[in-house]
């Protein structure tokens, strides 16, 4: 199949929880619905979901039983990227004003609980039997508690002097692989698959996620990231990224001292100016072109790592993780 | 027995939680660890656990197997308090300051969401056979959702010249009743009762939340609710209470409007003076006494439904009713 083919399934499989979302948040006008529908409307690719599908499908299983896990873990990924952009102070998403800055922030701490609620509903309501409704919801649940460990790293390791690539990966590793790949566990375990091709999913996070939020660091200095096209987001929030952590384990004590304190100063008080000083201070350890090659390492990494998944046909695994390495290209 | 008696065994019975508590939450001096536990330790009655394990033994089960629940619900207890600590922007509890005030706001966010996680993690390790397992994650799913729904009409009715009995009634039912008695409904399942018990439990709950948080409502006039001795924080916050409601359905047009500028009233700029303004006019509409009576009318309706659940043995049912009647009277 060819990156247009799967952009197509992965629209088609993703949309395919709309109707249960529907369900599940049925618009009454409130303050949980309202909130809700703002930021769920407000696009999102529903790839997670998607992937869920897609592997149950291709190890076997019938998708249709997988819907619940799928909008449980669209629901997941909502929840996370309301909280998180309180967590931020991030204002804009997707080039709208975030949930908190529209609602207010006790709206949208409450919002992101009871989309929690719903996904624990959605799960708990599926008709499958007990013994997998189990798996799937332990599996949820492993993957939830692993990013919000990862979120608590990453708001606490900001202006430190001490932040290192390790501490980029491990904070990075909880943060996005779980729950990047626990859609794809979960259409493992609903296509009845073993404990053993779930350590593997978990095992492909571990390369992808990272891979995937190195990239992501990247695009923030040349696209912006769907903040009204503002670039050097990271810089102005002083959000550890992986150059950050590069340019830190290289520079001289000067630079290092810069950087902190740039880091450091309230987001409005990081102009235009600062942002070019520190996109030229990652240029001057050549901190670009290394994250580059580590992603591409990492993308490697994975495509190993899918030839070891104890299943016959390893097909769309594939397909999927090349299309997603791309697309972050 | 008496209240000292039932005084002593929930403290007992609350005690038996604490070992799986530390079992998970581990201190690891980091972001989560520390604002859990500085939370966690700032006392707190342990009440609503105990009001499992206990109920769970009166009908008939053994209160070992209740332990995973009870530890789930009073982990729910301490992530709406820290969450709704930040959603009030209430600053002291249990005379210390909140843990937004200690932390930030990002990690006491982050640490509710994380408790929530590890009381699923709690319930999902339990060792009860599967379909009591999801039995009690479906009674734990279905107070988390409640109360978040009542959470969210609390934190949107404030200042609100609509607000009635009804509305504060509404609220509370949703916002209280049903984590209050969600350890019961819990311990009910652990000792292998059936949904009929369940459904009596809920609606004991509708009675005696409201009248739990009515008084609650009322000490806030009288002795300040732990916040440093503080009398008045709900008149400082804009907080909707029964008093407020009442006296709203009871003024006329020029108390009315007066009463609405002082709850929309920043709350630093709300004073002593003007706190007792706003108790004057309770008075002159005879709300307090209206309100004590309506509590004690909500008590008396809670023993009979008492009466109606279907068990042979009420009387731990009947103790804890009369303590927790007595306790907050």
């Amino acid at each position: 199949m060819d990156n247009n083919n799967i952009e197509q399934s992965l629209k088609e499989y993703g949309a395919r929880i709309d109707e249960r979302l529907m369900g599940l948040f049925p618009v009454k006008n409130d303050y949980l619905s309202d909130a809700i529908w703002y930021h769920m409307e407000s696009g999102g690719k529903r790839m997670r979901p998607a992937l869920c599908l897609m592997i149950c499908e291709a190890l076997g299983g019938n998708p249709d039983d997988a819907i619940p896990f799928a909008t449980a873990v669209e629901i997941l990924h909502n929840m996370f990227l309301m909280h998180d952009d309180i967590e931020d102070g991030d204002t804009m998403r997707r080039d709208k004003p975030t949930v908190w800055v529209k609602f207010g922030t006790a709206n949208a701490i409450n919002a992101g609980d009871y989309l929690l609620g719903r996904a624990y509903r959605v799960l708990l309501d599926s008709n499958l039997p007990l013994e997998k409704k189990i798996r799937l919801l332990d599996i949820f649940t492993f993957a939830y508690e692993r990013t919000v460990e990862g979120q608590a790293l990453d708001i606490n390791w900001r202006g430190s002097e001490d932040f290192t690539i390790d501490h980029y990966l491990e904070t990075v590793e909880l943060k996005t692989a779980y729950y990047l790949t626990c859609g794809m566990a979960g259409g493992a375990v609903v296509a009845g698959r073993s404990d053993a091709v779930i350590e593997k999913i978990w095992e492909l996070g571990k390369s992808m996620g990272p891979a995937f939020q190195i990239r992501d660091d990247l695009i923030d200095l040349t696209q912006g990231k769907g903040r009204g096209g503002v670039i050097g987001s990271d810089i102005k929030e002083g959000k550890p990224s992986f150059l950050y952590a590069y340019t830190m384990s290289q520079a001289g004590a000067g630079d290092r001292e810069r950087l902190i304190e740039i880091m450091l100063k309230p987001r409005e008080s990081t102009s235009t100016r600062v942002v070019d000083e520190v996109i030229n201070l990652y240029n001057k350890y050549d901190a670009i072109n290394y994250a580059q090659k580590f992603a591409e390492g990492l993308v490697e990494k994975s495509f190993k790592i899918i030839e070891e998944i104890p299943v016959e046909d390893k097909t769309t695994f594939r397909e999927l993780a090349q299309f997603m390495a791309q697309r972050t290209a």
